[in-house]
C-alpha cells in the first residue's frame, strides 16, 4: 500500500539498480532530491520548500534481483503548469544517471493548471476516424519517400496511394525544406494530389506534410499546409522539442497531429558529441555536464574530451566555448578539477556551497571557493 | 584508409556491436539506408537518389570484441541547412535501435549552408570572458536554488553570491515561471542584486535566468531578460528542443547561452511512457512507434502496452488517440498485425510496399494492402 502524498502529486515511478540496500537508499534519496531542489537534503532549511516542494518516497518493490520500482510523488506545484518544466520534474537529470528509468507516471486528479501545462490530443481516435471517414476497420497509411526525389514525382506517388486506397499519407520524416523538394511545393503539389483523388473517388483520403525545423520555421510551415487544407501534420517531438508540439496544439493547429519517435533515443551519443559538438553548434558558449566523481559517474576520460572540443573545436571555424562541469562537485574538490581542466573552465557550485550551513557560513563558503579559484596556477 | 565521398558530407561515426560478420553488415546496411531514404535498397530506383542521397560506408574497425566503429558519410545536402533535419540525419531513427551509438561525427568543410543550419556560439569563451573581466582564471559559478523559495530570498541569495565574488550566478534549472517566483519578478529581483553588487565592487558578475517554457514563452522570456540587463541566460536545449536554442543563437540573443543537460538522456524512458503517455499528453492525435518484429526491436508486450495507453488512456480525461506501428512492417504482415492490433489502429507501411517493384506493381501491392484491410474482421 502506497502512502498518499499531503498534495496534488505527480506520481513518478522509476527503475533503480542497486548492488545493495544502502545503494539503493542512496540513489532513492538522490531521486528525491535532484527532480526538484537539487540541492543535499542537509542544505534544505526552508520550510515551505522542505513541506511543498521536496518529492516523498511512496514506496519502493524489488521486482527483480538488483532492480527495485521506485515511486516518489513529486508536487504538482513544481511543475509550474509548465510543458517544458513538467519533463524536466518527470526525468529532467536523473535521465542522465544510468541506473534510473522512467517507468511510468501518473498526474494527479485535482491539478487546475493541467490544460495549460499538457494540452492534450485536439482530435483523437475519434476526430480523425471522422475526418478519414474510417470507422469500422483500421486505418491504411504510408510514407512518401524517399528524400531527393522531385516534388512531381512524390505528388504522383501520392495520387498513386489516394486513388490505391491509403487513408493517410505522410511525408518520410526525413522531408525537410530540401530544394530538391521544397516545403511549400511538396505541400500543394501532394494536397492537390489528394483532393483530386477523393473529388474522384468520394473517399477522404489524408495528406499529412512533415513539418520540421526551428520553431518560426515549423510555424510557418504549419500556417502554409493549413492554409493548403492538408488533413493532418507530422511532428517528431523528440527532435523538434516536446513543448513545441505542446505549443502548436494549443495555439495553432486546425488538424491532426501525428508524433514521430525520429531522435527518440538520442542519450546514445556519446556525451562529447552531445556536448562537446552539438550543444556549441546549436549556439550555447557554456556547455553545462556532469563532472567526474560526482552524482552522473562520468569518466575522467569523458570529461577531459568534452572540455577539449569545448576549448579547443575539432569543427573548424567554430569559436570555442566553455567547459562548464557540474553535477556534485564539492568546494573541497575545487583544486583536483582545476588541476584536471585547467583554468579555461566554469566551476558551476552549488549544493557544495549551499550545504555550508546558514548564510553566515554560505557566505565563508563563497569566498573560500573565490579565493581558491583565483589563487590557482596552472 | 577511409574512401572520401564524392559530396560534401557529413561523417558520422557510430558504435555498432554484433555477434558476427553477417548481422555487423546487416546493422551497416540499414544505417546506411534508415538515416535518408528509409527504404530498402532494392526499393531505391531514382539515380539522383542513390548517387545523390543515399549514405556511403567510409569503413569499419572492430575495436573490441563484438563491437565496430562504422563512419558513414551522408551528404550535407540531405540536412536541408535546417538544424532539426541536421541532428535527424546525424541520429534520427537510429537513435531508437539500441545496437547503435552516434560516437562522433564530422561536418564537411565544403558547406555553404553551415551557418543556416547551426549557428555556433556568439560570444564563446572569449566574449564570456571579456564580459565577465576575468581572463587569467578559471571562472567562478553557482545555481540559485532550490526552487519554492521567495523571489526576495533568490535576489538576497544572488547578491550574496555577487558579493562573495562568483562570476556567473545562474538560475537552478527547475527555477520556471512558479506562482513563488515568477519569471519577470525574479529576474528583475536578482538582475538589480547584481548590478548594485557590480557597482560596489567594480566586478563584472552576471546573472543568469534560466528560459523555459514553451517557444514563443521562452522567447518571451528572452526578450525580459535582455531588456533587464541580464548577462546571459541559461536553456536546456534536449528539454526545450535542439533547434529552439539554434534559432535563439541566430535571431535573437543578445547575450551568452549556458547549455544545460537536463533531460538529455530521456531515452531511458520506458516506451510506454514516451509514446504511449507523453507524446498524447504534449498533443498527438495518433502516435508513430517501433513495431514488434521490425527494425527497432520493441517486444510485443511493449507495443501491445503502448498502443493500449494510447487508445484507452490511464490517463483520467484524456482522449484516446491512434497508435500508428511502423519501421519494417511488411505488407504480408498485415494481418498478424491487425490481429494484435485489432482495428484501432493506423497501420503504416512504407517500405513494405515501395520494395515492391515499379509503380505498376506498387499500385497493386497498395490495393492488396487496403484490401486486406477492408477485409480483416476481429
Amino acid at each position: 500500500m502506497l502512502s498518499p502524498a499531503p498534495w496534488p502529486a505527480l506520481r513518478a515511478i522509476y527503475h533503480v539498480t542497486a548492488p545493495n540496500a544502502a545503494e539503493l537508499d542512496a540513489r532513492v534519496e538522490s531521486l528525491l532530491l535532484e527532480q526538484t531542489v537539487e540541492l543535499p537534503r542537509k542544505a534544505l532549511r526552508d520550510p515551505f520548500v522542505l513541506d511543498q516542494i521536496l518529492g516523498r518516497l511512496a514506496g519502493t518493490e524489488e521486482i527483480a534481483p538488483q532492480l527495485h520500482r521506485v515511486t516518489i510523488d513529486f508536487p504538482i506545484v513544481a511543475t509550474a503548469d509548465d510543458p517544458a518544466q513538467f519533463l524536466n520534474v518527470l526525468f529532467g537529470n536523473s535521465s542522465l544517471q544510468a541506473h534510473v528509468e522512467l517507468a511510468d507516471f501518473e498526474l494527479p486528479t485535482d491539478w487546475p493548471g493541467r490544460a495549460s501545462a499538457l494540452p492534450g490530443p485536439k482530435f483523437g481516435a475519434a476526430g480523425l476516424r471522422q475526418l478519414l471517414n474510417v470507422h469500422d476497420r483500421a486505418i491504411t497509411s504510408t510514407a512518401l519517400k524517399p528524400i531527393g526525389l522531385t516534388t512531381a514525382r512524390l505528388a504522383e506517388l501520392c495520387a498513386l496511394f489516394a486513388q490505391g486506397g491509403v487513408d493517410l499519407i505522410k511525408d518520410d520524416h526525413g522531408l525537410a525544406n530540401h530544394s530538391f523538394h521544397p516545403f511549400i511545393d511538396r505541400v500543394r503539389a501532394c494536397q492537390k494530389a489528394v483532393a483530386e483523388s477523393n473529388r474522384a473517388s468520394g473517399r477522404q483520403a489524408i495528406y499529412a506534410p512533415n513539418l520540421t525545423g526551428t520553431p518560426s520555421v515549423v510555424l510557418e510551415q504549419l500556417r502554409v499546409a493549413q492554409d493548403e487544407g492538408v488533413g493532418a501534420v507530422m511532428i517528431a517531438p523528440m527532435l523538434l522539442g516536446m513543448p513545441l508540439m505542446a505549443e502548436i496544439v494549443a495555439r495553432h493547429a486546425k488538424v491532426p497531429i501525428i508524433g514521430h519517435p525520429s531522435f527518440g533515443g538520442a542519450t546514445r551519443t556519446a556525451p562529447e558529441v552531445l556536448y562537446g559538438k552539438l550543444f556549441p553548434l546549436y549556439g550555447a558558449d557554456a556547455s553545462i555536464f556532469a563532472n567526474f566523481g560526482g552524482r552522473f559517474a562520468y569518466s575522467k576520460g569523458t570529461c577531459g574530451r568534452i572540455a577539449r572540443e569545448l576549448t579547443v573545436p575539432t569543427i573548424p571555424g567554430l569559436t570555442p566555448t566553455l567547459p562548464m562541469p557540474a553535477g556534485g562537485i564539492k568546494y573541497q574538490q575545487v583544486g583536483d578539477v582545476l588541476d584536471f581542466y585547467g583554468t579555461d573552465v566554469v566551476l558551476l557550485i552549488g549544493g557544495g556551497l549551499y550545504e555550508a550551513g546558514d548564510d553566515v557560513a554560505l557566505r565563508a563558503r563563497v569566498e573560500e571557493f573565490v579565493r581558491h579559484v583565483k589563487e590557482f596556477k596552472k
